[in-house]
């Protein structure tokens, strides 16, 4: 399907872009299946908050009717949804009215192998680590070098995610997911106060796992608190779900709780 | 004067550019007089430092060869050159071989007042402080929402550019500029080791203060050096050096060290 800037079919945009120049903008990937675009309602609440942080001018409920119908044309696939801060000359100083440019693109559903959910998948130890700052972190923006430098630090199917720390060795994050680990029954994910990408399905699962009856704790995990894990797994929006089997010398088995959310991650994403 | 997209005129690039998506490559801003780019050796050097920390693959000769034709058409003006990781897929995964895609972009020579170079200028102090990301540091890379969040902190002329701190309080550069300061003769800046963009005309100074018989020092510099300093001024490849009158309470006024890098900055860019 064709990609959209601003409402119109359109397949590139100009050079003076501040996404191009700067990464001065958010993103959001979402499934689509059934022509509904899924998880929307959070989607949109995380690039609202984004909006506010970097003080980009967007009608978020124009955005939403742009997604609906684009969504609709697409039937099934992933969009990507992409706010910059319009174009500029060049200069970090920007208009603080310039509405921001929507662009909406359109691309298949990945083709994990099922196994990833059904048995699980094994995490690459990346060496890359994220920076700690506050002013962006939890944010979807377009500033992504550590996660390219990350994702590319291994090649091939052994791996089928990364795991990132940050630079003091806190565990965040996967590359393209977000984790959490189970102690106890207590269901754990990181403190993203710092770094990292606050994920829908994260703040899904969170919200959710409390009126299942598992308790949630939010707080820094180091890599004894995964050492010490009974289960972990990661999650996005795409693919759900998958229970991590391993990471260096560390080994685990998906758990009855990792299921039980897996559940519910696939009744959300319509899995 | 039109764009030029891998030697061709062009104005716009597809959505699937990895500098849009995620800031995934590198640029440079270079000040082009008479027809040359001036201090191109050291925007090459670092550019090619940069392909190689970001495990991009462009053919540096071929960009300088690139360079020296725009900038000969263009006479006078900066010259923006922004190497991005091509196109790909929806995904932080790239293909390890695929050629940077180049921009050159053309814009007239920024008018600053000459009282910034005559007399001196008040910096901002940004309240938005650099992360610590040593895989990035000194590289000028496509991820700057850093810098345009700090930029956005003041408007008007008041402020001609605003002082960085990193996150633990370290004096570290302007927003598009690097910052030095004298105390006892000696002339220090920042480490960039662990953030900050290692700006061409640092190097020069850097390199040449000592065949003035400049004792030179880069090393971690605190806001009490700052306040201890005897001179400040900050400086880049396009508007030289401007001496540093005051940021907060601290107060300084241009002195011989400033004003003899000064003046070897005026002849190293044709000001």
């Amino acid at each position: 399907m064709h990609s959209w800037v601003d409402g119109v079919a359109q397949s590139q945009v100009g050079l003076n872009n501040r996404g191009l120049a700067y990464g001065d903008g958010l993103f959001e990937t979402i499934a689509v299946r059934g022509g509904r675009p899924l998880l929307l309602d959070r989607h949109l609440q995380r690039l609202q908050w984004g909006c506010e942080r970097l003080a980009l001018v967007a009608d978020v409920r124009q955005v939403r009717d742009e997604v609906l119908a684009y969504a609709a044309a697409l039937g099934e696939g992933v969009l990507k949804l992409i706010l910059t801060r319009g174009d500029s000359p060049r200069g970090y100083a920007a208009d603080p009215q310039a509405p921001a440019r929507r662009i909406l693109q359109a691309s298949p559903l990945p083709g994990y192998p099922p196994s990833h959910s059904a048995e699980g998948v094994q995490l690459f130890p990346c060496r890359t680590r994220l920076a700690e700052q506050p002013l962006l972190a939890g944010l979807k923006h377009l500033n992504r070098l550590e996660q390219v430098l990350a994702r590319n630090e291994w090649q091939g199917s052994a791996y089928a995610e990364g795991l990132m720390c940050d630079l003091q060795g806190r565990v965040i994050e996967g590359v393209y997911s977000n984790l959490f680990l189970i102690r106890d029954a207590v269901l754990y994910t990181a403190d993203l106060a710092r770094c990292g990408v606050a994920g829908t399905l994260r703040a899904e699962l969170l919200e959710q796992a409390q009126s299942l009856g598992i308790q949630v704790k939010v707080c820094d995990l180091t890599l004894q608190d995964l050492a010490n894990a009974d289960e972990v797994f990661v999650c996005n929006s795409i693919y759900g779900i998958w229970p991590v089997l391993g990471v260096d010398a560390l080994r685990w088995s998906a758990g009855p709780v990792t299921r039980k959310l897996q559940t519910l991650a696939c009744a959300l994403l319509d899995l």
